[in-house]
């Protein structure tokens, strides 16, 4: 006799695994043809087409060894150590860190997945911001993990709420995107870092320091990773990610961890996949070696600079009277706003979609319990230019008018 | 106070992990620098150079996509489709399969990595060929599953032990590399595929079919897919791969699944890496559009049969002579031996690296339990080209003289 599948697969297959809120979003968008306000993406006119094609065109001239199995397990030793020194020269490492200590991913989230792999055990609680990343949160239920969130304030987590908590719960880890946070944009104070890593050693608790966004700074330069304020203390794992400064296509990203974790990771390595491509970790590794970082940084920061204030001011205009209130972030991807009188965003969002022709993501998916942030949405404003913003934003006021009038 | 790391991992990373046994002797024999009888990889000379790079620059020449994130989570679409349609017309597909259950990823690797996250429960038992692939194996016990091993006779698993131990245990799954398997060549027959078909309805486990050296065939066709065998009843995984067939280095393979194994492979896959990139894939399907695939497989088969037929030559009049026996496989990388009169192979291996530069695989990783295999190696003959076959058997000969004069 058989089973049906839902009997077959496991718990994990079965209760706790969950599609990507964001995803389902993205797809109605482009089936609708809407203007997209909903994409956590890189502008494609910022992709270094030409370049990257260059490097793509040097590493298969070249007489790397691109079609056999890499033996390095844990990714390409010379792109390791170009990180581990763009990393010690912006004052990102600590001592201990070298690049020894880093471990090249398929993106960030490889990373997280596998440090999720490593360190949750069932039951587990991991202390999230609230909103956070849906794709982290989503990684750490597919373990069965429970997650407790800490509000998130203009200068970082709520403190007393954390303290709060962690004399009640035994905490695993704590995941956090400290700077330019997904999806709110805010940022962790330094002083709140300290604050958060002296908790960290009185209750022994990890730290996970999600940082794709440091880079993308629109104002003043960001603070320091709890990664470097953490010293000695070992207690910080890092993902860092090429995807919002370079390219997501190439998946290439990286974690900086202990040697402990390292060995995990090379474990973890040869069961999920064998090894990396060598080609595109090489044509990563060329661009780097060729591009001039800080001038293109600066460049990259100019064009979302200009995307941000455009959609900023057309969102002013065209949807705050209508109820729109958000936050203007000091960097990153994302508008975080709330929709005054609208109860479900997520109905309001198929709304707009549908009938107007523009896509917003709704907020709930973003927070670790349900029945929170409601009435939140994410508005991306990296692949919006300024032309887009202007339509997008009329369109979206227009939405909230005749969602009103419903 | 600070646990130390061994208290901060999960169950999982402190008792589930393992370094690969082959890893380590890889390693080794590299160090040394001793002809390596060790490496489960295609040979160099047969990597399409020309070919990929050529594939390669007109990827990059096209309007591809290549710099973004891919929406298409389960992977490029028309290589699934290529790879859909290859399967057709050898008649290795039943039915139901079409491009739609085709799951493109990094290795077949990956694929089982999957198929073992969404299926195994701790405690749950996986029956297994008795020797089998390492790393499969690796990613059972990650997942804390048992192992129940099934020797392997010359026509396939021993039915009769099957039989009894599906009688008092409940199997969750059957791993099977039922055409050319690693280690030992063999492949299954069709009729003892039907049987364990059979058995497999009766006793409702699933099976998993690792098929990477179908295409390697050095004497008759080989027999059908368990997956085609098996019909609409929808309870064979299949893993395929171009690593062995085209290069490695890519990191391209894919998995045959039902709808709802597919709809669980897309929900890991973004928790695991969000998307594979573009480049790799649509490099793969360039080839496969440029070559005259059959032609191709003529020319590998030829290459390595004769690689086959050097080593077992040499190993005849160098090595048997010594105490060596070993099998003369079909198809696939392997030999898999026996050495009379060594009572630790791996202690044996370590000397023949180390003393006379010549580096087998000990068997015993091979096993799932532990004290089998014990006086058991595996020779690949892959990479060896008659000139190194000649010396490295010489080498092995006069290590295993060396090692029982000691």
């Amino acid at each position: 006799m058989s089973r049906r599948w839902s009997e077959r697969f496991n718990t994990r297959a079965r209760n706790r695994l969950a599609l990507s809120a964001i995803g389902e979003v993205m797809r109605l968008a482009e089936e609708e043809g809407a203007i997209s306000l909903a994409a956590g993406e890189p502008c494609e006119e910022l992709y270094p087409s030409r370049e990257l094609t260059a490097s793509l065109k040097r590493v298969i001239a070249s007489d790397a060894q691109l079609w056999s199995y890499s033996n390095a397990r844990r990714g390409n030793r010379d792109l390791a150590e170009w990180i581990a020194r763009w990393m010690a020269r912006d004052k990102l490492l600590p001592r201990w860190a070298t690049h020894e200590n880093v471990f090249i991913t398929s993106g960030s989230q490889e990373g997280l997945h596998m440090l999720t792999e490593a360190l949750l055990e069932p039951g587990d609680t991991v202390m999230v911001e609230s909103p956070s990343y849906p794709e982290a949160l989503l990684g750490f239920r597919k373990e069965g993990a429970h997650m407790a969130g800490i509000p998130l304030l203009e200068d970082g987590p709520d403190i007393e709420k954390m303290e709060m908590l962690l004399k009640n719960l035994n905490v695993k880890c704590f995941y956090t995107g400290a700077t330019f946070q997904n999806p709110t944009g805010l940022s962790t104070s330094d002083e709140k870092k300290r604050q958060i890593l002296n908790l960290a050693k009185q209750y022994d608790f990890l730290i996970i320091e999600d940082d794709p966004y440091r880079h993308l700074s629109y104002g003043n330069t960001p603070g320091e990773t709890y990664l470097r304020i953490s010293g000695d203390d070992q207690r910080v794992l890092y993902l860092g990610s090429f995807s919002k400064v370079i390219a997501p296509g190439l998946r290439c990203a990286w974690t900086v961890a202990p040697a402990q974790v390292m060995d995990v990771m090379h474990k973890l390595r040869i069961i999920g996949n064998l090894c990396l491509p060598e080609l595109n970790q090489l044509a990563v590794l060329d661009y780097l070696e060729h591009v001039k970082m800080k001038k293109r940084l600066a460049e990259i920061r100019d064009l979302y600079r200009g995307h941000r204030d455009a959609l900023v001011d057309a969102l002013k205009r065209h949807a705050v009277p209508e109820g729109l209130e958000f936050n203007v972030p000091e960097g990153g991807f994302f508008l975080w706003g709330r929709i005054n009188g609208v109860e479900d965003a997520e109905d309001f969002s198929r709304f707009a979609i549908t009938e107007e022709k523009v896509a917003v993501v709704p907020g709930k998916g973003f927070f670790p319990g349900s029945g929170q942030g409601l009435d939140t949405i994410r508005m991306s404003f990296s692949k919006v230019t300024p032309e887009i913003a202007e339509e997008g934003a009329s369109r979206l006021g227009r939405a909230l008018r005749q969602y009103a009038a419903r």
